[in-house]
């Protein structure tokens, strides 16, 4: 077998895969260096050669959930036939969209993310997707406030205070699904509605928008992703 | 020396001091259960006795942390004197103060929770308080929206979203202080004084409020509170 030269890019990348699948099946708590660099097909001095510890690689796998994720929403930040009102609806449309489309791998990672020994994994993605997301959510705002679709004369405490509301999406999310399990579809999926609308009516409010200006969610969203 | 008999109530009491003592001073997963033992002078099967894991101490200390929260909030949720605005204004009023009092004691506590040893602390007594919280803003949402002092049509979302909110002032009270060890306890006062502002801001648009009606924080407090 000939066994090909890798560049160490790749290499890296190869462990950042197997260590955020082991993360997210086994959990991050229960995963050992030496099970990823067995994943791996890789030595321990190798593996140490691109990550001190098992915590640089989790801020890794963080790291890069959270770039990908950017890479994802910069073109909609980008896009200039879009005014702020009409980038919110695009990114929730979009996350809708993703939702529908990765439903049994979403919940997957919703339930795997909720388990005690995945807290500091579940903390480190938030982190990072608070990092990246908040200097473009506050730049939204700040032309959004420029140009008077909206009000937010604090851009950086407005951005941080949406993104902050955004996270407890992740929880009802996990209540509804634990909902759901119980064998209680119709209470999950009315929650999760509830819970959409009410965040709608509060970006709404807090920017100074027309009520039904924000599309967080639509009818039957919540049941479809739910049953999907 | 006369060994005097606790009853369990107090025994498992003091567990609970000295875990939480040691979290705090060294982190949660510097710690062991022999540490813990060792300070509270205890055998290992007396320890098992009270606490299977060092994870059920983790959710004690956090059960416990919450509880006390609760005993200081309850009787101004019960105040009749107060409408919901009251309410809300007397638990910043009184936020405010205990921050003042225990200022050195809170900043230990925000440095050492947001280590990264300690992000299951965190996570923890993030939980608990939310737990013991959402019903009674929920149920002070619901009456002030029944006597028109607020607008909150679905009182259990909103509460939501009020607390969740809440927990980014942790965050920005660590970048606050961040920022003053850095030396620029200016710029530290600033960022702590525009985002309380754009916090009653928020709460204020959320709620259908008139502007002013929210003091979440009053001038000079932000620098009172990193010098004190």
């Amino acid at each position: 077998m000939v066994r090909t030269k890798k560049s160490p890019e790749v290499r890296s990348n190869e462990l950042i895969d197997c260590a955020e699948r082991l993360f997210f099946l086994h959990g991050y708590e229960n995963t050992t260096v030496n099970d990823v660099i067995r994943e791996a097909n890789l030595s321990k001095g190798a593996f140490y050669h691109y990550f001190v510890s098992k915590e640089a690689l989790l801020e890794a796998v963080a790291t890069r959930l959270a770039e990908r994720n950017l890479k994802e929403l910069q073109p909609l930040f980008e896009d200039p036939s879009l005014d702020a009102v009409g980038q919110l609806n695009a990114l929730f449309a979009g996350s809708r969209r993703l939702k529908l489309d990765m439903a049994p791998q979403l919940k997957n990672s919703f339930n795997a993310l909720f388990k005690p020994e995945n807290v500091a994994l579940y903390h480190r993605i938030d982190e990072a997707l608070m990092a990246v997301s908040l200097p473009l959510v506050a730049e939204m705002l700040r032309r959004g406030h420029a140009d008077g679709t909206l009000d937010a004369p604090d851009p950086e405490a407005s951005a941080l205070m949406l993104l902050q509301l955004r996270l407890s999406v992740a929880k009802v999310m996990h209540k509804a699904l634990q909902r759901q399990e119980a064998g209680d579809l119709d209470g999950a999926a009315a929650m999760l509605d509830g819970w959409m609308r009410t965040y709608g009516t509060a970006i709404e409010r807090f920017l100074k928008l027309p009520d039904g200006t924000i599309e967080v969610t639509e009818p039957g969203f919540s049941r479809a992703f739910l049953e999907a």
